[in-house]
């Protein structure tokens, strides 16, 4: 009998627990809850047997750090994770809402299952299970990932020497596909901004003025038309320049993994086709290209019913994802001077920057990646495939400047649904990811 | 001393009372509101004398009927008006509250104080102010013009004799300009709808999908962009061909009329350029041309903060008006038929239309409109000057079906801001309305 088989019960309801905290760093009315998941998270690393367990406050959301160090000689692992989720909405396609974890056919469905409290939990859990460690832990587990990491930055300039270990466990991540394992090379970086287009002072009749007077969102709309073509290819001056195209090796590689454009179409899209620029396969628009994307539009009239206004103003949420050797502070310039090209002089057109992350890139060389391949060898039986991430980590690029070696990697399925409605995470990947890990931790002493 | 200078404070402390109810009729939630505001007007009729008052019900918010027929062989004068407003958001715009109706250097500010309340209001206290009618009265007060008429337009086909008149007055309307009232010759028509793209099953994460997946609120946005071009012409197959040009004799007219591109510009629209079919004047692109509005756009993620989802719908609210001899029916086809050519076909586009108006022309030739010229000469100094009207009320076209002359005008001023923060009433205006239509109502009896 393994481990985690004879927890399971415990563990699911303990998982279950730290789910029902709707813990949405985005929304300022979650505070509180903030504060509960991160006590939670506190008090799981205790049950771990970490020692020096604490909350860091900052000027954003508490960060808990945690550590043992009771292995001298031996290498030390430093964790990264997070106990912040993105909000649920929309609420009404949820099949059970987002903050009553419910298991159906193996898969437990809650906001933040598989992102990223459900990973966090595995790690924890598989320390208990591994006995007595043969590694140090030091543990960052924070509550603005979704958010700008704002805490967890100022902690690694004020005190560096708290994240000084000999690898890096970030997982965040997922399998590449149902039974391959996953080690990620790369990650996209992210500069999310909203748009605004004023058009005149205040809003006006359409009865009255329609047909001479400028229209905010359809200024809005024609902006964000010019800004990103039916192509795929994005209008911003300068945006491809930086880009560091995957090398001849990676491609080949991609194009040897279990992918299949039609399987990925029908499962996991879900649409009727696949966007983005043509000539680039799916796995380079998805992990080496820039994109742009809008969220969301504000502004105008949304209430129920009809209301005839001409609306003054209108406001985008926008991102663009970015690649390697892009950088976020030249990405929001560049996005900036290309609004302000393409709105009409007769338009005020802002960008506002909200948050970002600049994308990363790791090597794989370290031996520490052989020990991860034996671990999810001799568990799941394949070895994690070599794949870049499409999302975004915000604090990873500052983690991977200490030199350390950073594992990207997890339990996460393609399917997980993260950031949208019935997010989920497989229990099967959960209790395998328990014994993986633990195998790694195991590894890592030897 | 004046009528209205007699009981100018009680006039005042009446309309505030009537426009203190957020009679907002496109808004569930204000039934109640609907209702007191239907049972206000009802008793504002039977303290001018009028007999049979009852509000009619139907499917929708009660229609106020009144009439006074008590002066056989004298002509009737059917009077239509509304007791219903729009929303009023966005609400930070406005300086004191919507409902809580406020005098600020003669004017009084408050939602419905112009659209429509001011003006029942003053079409009342004139009746009185005309001592013992010498006309016969009818009055529908209606509390769906912001949302479709329904019950009246039900009325108007199972009781016609309800509606006999030998004039009809609609006093909804503004001057052209200050000291300039107007008379309408026509109005333009309405189609509202929402265009709903879907994109796929459920929203996505940007990072795990974002280059390959389509984006509902991008595939609208292009679409939106696709139906009115930067020149300002609709790209609504059709649309254009059953419009009716303005005469010769009518463009000379407005040619003459006190009109100023730039003033209107500053001081009305007050934008930094005027949008619009550059080869047509201003006032044909308000008056003769049919116009497509965005008037929000719903779906995605629109909170606070920053969520990198890929929306997989999107709604925008939509109108067009409609101008002599479009038909509202037609052009909703015409609008359902661009859409699906306009949308790639990997995405599903719908049109969902929730009301409209046909388009209404008046010939100003009947010896009602003399009556009017002088009653507004006598009072004002200067007669009307004859204009269209932009806006749309739905009835119209079915009250002048009958054959009798609909007169359209009213109090209002073109800097009123209907339907937009700021709504005002310029007291000047009521006082001088209710002594036009005092002599009007004479006249009438003459």
């Amino acid at each position: 009998m393994t481990y985690y088989q004879q927890h399971q019960s415990d563990f699911l309801e303990g998982l279950k627990a730290f789910l029902r905290i709707p813990s949405i760093s985005t929304l300022s009315e979650h505070k509180p809850d903030i504060r509960r998941a991160a006590e939670f998270a506190a008090n799981e690393l205790r049950a771990a047997g970490m020692t020096s367990v604490e909350l860091i406050e900052g000027t954003g959301n508490p960060l808990v750090y945690a550590e043992w160090l009771g292995a001298p000689g031996k290498p030390t692992i430093l964790f990264y994770g997070h106990y912040d989720v993105q909000p649920p909405d929309p609420l009404d396609e949820w099949t059970t809402p987002p903050f009553e974890p419910t298991v159906r056919d193996g898969r437990l469905y809650a906001r933040g299952s598989a992102d990223d409290k459900g990973q966090v939990f595995c790690l924890l859990k598989a320390i208990a299970a591994a006995g007595t460690p043969r590694v140090n832990f030091r543990f960052l587990i924070e509550g603005e990932e979704e958010h700008g990491s704002k805490v967890l930055f100022d902690l690694l300039k004020r005190e560096p020497h708290r994240v000084k270990a000999d690898a890096v466990l970030v997982a965040d991540m997922a399998y590449f596909a149902p039974g391959w394992p996953a080690v990620y090379s790369a990650l996209r970086g992210l500069c999310y901004a909203e748009i605004t287009v004023r058009t005149s002072k205040t809003d006006l009749h359409s009865g009255e003025y329609g047909g001479a007077a400028p229209n905010a969102h359809e200024e809005l709309c024609r902006l964000l038309g010019r800004l990103k073509g039916p192509d795929g290819k994005i209008n911003v001056p300068g945006l491809y320049q930086a880009v560091k195209p995957p090398t001849r090796a990676e491609l080949t590689s991609w194009r040897r993994l279990p992918f299949k454009e039609k399987a990925f179409l029908d499962r996991q899209v879900q649409a009727r086709a696949l966007t983005g620029i043509k000539k680039y396969s799916v796995l380079e628009r998805l992990w080496a290209l820039p994109t742009f994307e809008i969220h969301g539009i504000l502004g105008g009239f949304t209430g129920q019913g009809a209301k005839t206004v001409i609306p003054a103003q209108a406001t985008a949420k926008v991102s663009l994802r970015l690649v390697p050797n892009q950088k976020m502070k030249t990405v929001e310039k560049q996005l900036r001077a290309a609004v302000k090209k393409l709105a009409p002089k007769y338009v005020d057109a802002t960008v506002t920057f909200l948050h970002g992350a600049d994308p990363a890139q790791m090597k794989l060389s370290n031996p520490v990646f052989k020990k991860l391949e034996r671990a999810f060898q001799e568990v799941v039986g394949r070895a994690p495939v070599a794949a870049r991430a499409g999302g975004s980590i915000p604090i990873v690029p500052a983690l991977a400047s200490g030199g350390a070696p950073v594992v990207m990697t997890g339990i996460g399925l393609p399917d997980d649904r993260l950031h949208a409605p019935n997010e989920k995470l497989d229990l099967k990947q959960l209790w395998d990811g328990i014994e993986v890990f633990k195998r790694f931790y195991e590894l890592l002493g030897t």
